[in-house]
């Protein structure tokens, strides 16, 4: 279950915010631990996750909230979710539809450093 | 084994960094997949990861590198290395000494939402 505890904007308030005034949320497979992506909410992505129990991000590129799987339909259901000793990065733990990643692939996390092609730009 | 394949600083110049000129790096316990924690890397911080496979840091607060462990002995090395889809985010399998978190808790992300104590001022 999602927290009912504290009131999410109470708790945005207690957060420390980026540069950027975000917060960076990982997420994770709740049943293997793997990890799948890392995206930044800001307060309304944060409370709407709160509130409803599905993962909302704030998108930087596009400058707009959206709720994961809203196109594509791999939601991001969360199971657990934490914050670190230094109130600044949330870890949700999240039962995953499909893949997390917009490549297909089921996490973001997919190329090894080793195996990173440089000359490849590219456009995923 | 650590890369050896392309030059870290040319892996470098291909990432995205976010507004502070920093790529958040989190680490994740190569055996079980817990997370350990979520920190920021510098060039300098990268390369030296790359260079000696333990992992180091750029302190935003402090305004230097740390070599993870160097006071605490509570060093991370590193077992595998991803990029993200997005070039903008580094995930670490590592083998931990000890506690990843400076508190003594195995994780940093040791504080569940639900169980926020908003009410405490923590300096820990």
């Amino acid at each position: 279950m999602m927290n009912t505890n504290p009131d999410p904007h109470a708790m945005w308030a207690k957060m420390k915010k980026n540069s950027d005034g975000l917060v960076p949320a990982i997420t994770q497979d709740y049943e293997n631990n793997q990890v799948l992506m890392m995206a930044y909410m800001n307060e309304e992505a944060f409370c709407l996750t709160c509130e409803t129990g599905y993962m909302h991000y704030y998108s930087r590129s596009r400058d707009t909230l959206w709720k994961k799987g809203e196109t594509s339909g791999h939601f991001q259901k969360v199971i657990e979710a934490y914050i670190d000793c230094d109130k600044d990065t949330l870890l949700y733990k999240i039962d995953q539809t499909g893949a997390a990643c917009h490549t297909g692939n089921r996490t973001c996390f997919y190329t090894e450093l080793n195996n990173w092609d440089l000359s490849h730009n590219e456009e995923e």
